[in-house]
């Protein structure tokens, strides 16, 4: 099935803890999920970018073949969207040290004509009034998610209440599910936000894994063990490019089904575990489907018991 | 083969967020071990008590098929350990309310004669000298896993790291591991710990489950999700008691293989998952090996890829 995904793309500037400031880098969410979820399947992308957007970031996008950038527009007179975060000791933390919104301050990104009968469709974070704009010109959607951020729960809850009523799945970090439901508890948040409307919510953990409150099923999964954390940004956008393209690539009747999502995840969880491996797109770029299938057989088999 | 527990027999007070203040609780660390660890093998329980312990906690105690008393003394003119927590909104947090050592500073127990023979010996949290004297007493022992605490690791590192040469597993909390080592990655903190001495060790996360750190592997495997999580004392020995029972009870000629230390894993987890659904023992004394079973299928299932 085809997959479409609207986000964001970035000129991002990192700090890690003990790594050199780092500057310049192509991130975004749009660019991380398209990237992860081509591993899988072809992935639309659709997203905007100004004219300063540099050439080699675009060359970097097109060196993965699977990524479909039709829909990436470059508007001329606009600024492409810069953000800056540092991480803390504790990686899992990070403060934004500048936002230049640029053009996501402008007209939405359009989904071009050939893209409007995508099937499978990921709506990374933005504002949930966006998100269901996009929705609405897909014409035959069959399994639609959403990611979301605390920005959008403290500012645009109606708006987000709105989307979850029309959307699958729902992708969220633990902190924005309490924040959301009031409930610390991830299976109780999560089947707080079941009544809203969506089939599944995932709960991501970061370093601590993920958890699936499904109509049909709850499921934990841990994240992938790795000493190796250079840089977490875009860990949630290639879990969820993982999740989806894996979803998308597989003949299945009923893609949102428990099961279909629950195996999904793994997938999800091995492709972030490459890209927390070095800034931007680095890893990605180095890593081959068989490097992917290697650390996935790692993975299931230490996590198979009995 | 036999499996002997060195702990603490206490009288908790707990106050958890949203239920009121309980006390008078039958708790500590050898107490929650050889209940756990009853349900795969004979557990032998040394540990003392003071006269002032309550009969109907010895009852308790003997409510369980598999705890071997024999080493559990009762010691006149002295006071049972009392200790009081706070759980705070985090369950995953808590605070000390009070300690009374009472026992604890005294003599530490003694293993009986007929238990020094023991094959796989479970050495609860208690001053890492305390720890390696009672481990001097075994004539045989096949594997040995400690815990410790933050306290020990501050106050008797030394000691602690003399312990790690002598046992084959190490058992401790996330932050414990950091604090120990410096290293905040479980991985690494791990790696590091294992060139102290032992075989492996095994991180805790509490809800988020645990990191195996073993010479021939690594692992990680969630907590199991529920809801009902009502007071967390004692999951971590508990957990501990799944694990070693486990190993104690499989007929392996390695019990401290990464295999065999990774399959316990998992039912520590579901034990653990058990004893945090009520205060004390309660939730143990309720469930049937059947019921134990059913949740490690329940578990093994979700977790498995593929």
């Amino acid at each position: 099935m085809n997959l479409i995904c609207t986000g964001t793309i970035g000129i991002d500037t990192i700090e890690t803890p003990g790594n050199a400031r780092r500057e310049h880098l192509l991130g975004g969410s749009g660019v991380y999920f398209a990237a992860a979820s081509s591993f899988y399947t072809t992935s639309r992308l659709v997203a905007v970018v100004g004219d300063d957007f540099p050439p080699e970031f675009l060359d970097t996008i097109k060196s993965f073949p699977g990524v479909d950038i039709e829909g990436l527009e470059i508007r001329q007179g606009s600024k492409t969207f810069r953000w800056g975060g540092k991480y803390l000791d504790d990686m899992d933390r990070r403060e934004t040290l500048f936002t230049e919104l640029g053009v996501l301050e402008e007209a939405p990104p359009k989904i071009p004509e050939s893209f409007k009968s995508s099937e499978i469709a990921f709506l990374a974070n933005s504002h949930p009034a966006i998100q269901g704009d996009l929705l609405s010109q897909l014409t035959q959607p069959k399994l639609t998610v959403a990611d979301t951020m605390d920005l959008w729960i403290n500012i645009a809850k109606d708006d987000l209440t709105k989307l979850l009523k029309r959307v699958d799945g729902l992708v969220l970090n633990f902190d924005e599910a309490e924040l959301f439901t009031g409930r610390r508890n991830p299976v109780t948040a999560g089947r707080h936000l079941l009544e809203f409307g969506p089939r599944f919510v995932v709960i991501k953990k970061g370093e601590h894994g993920c958890i699936l409150v499904h109509r049909d099923g709850l499921c934990a999964l841990p994240a992938y063990p790795t000493e190796k954390v250079i840089d977490p940004t875009g860990a949630g956008d290639t879990f969820a490019g993982g999740l989806m393209g894996r979803l998308a690539s597989t003949d299945t009747k009923d893609p949102g089904s428990f099961e279909s999502v629950r195996e999904a995840l793994a997938h999800g969880t091995v492709v972030a575990s490459f890209n927390v491996e070095s800034f931007s797109l680095d890893r990605l770029k180095q890593i081959s489907k068989t490097d992917l299938h290697t650390r996935f057989a790692d993975y299931a088999s230490m996590i198979r018991i009995g």
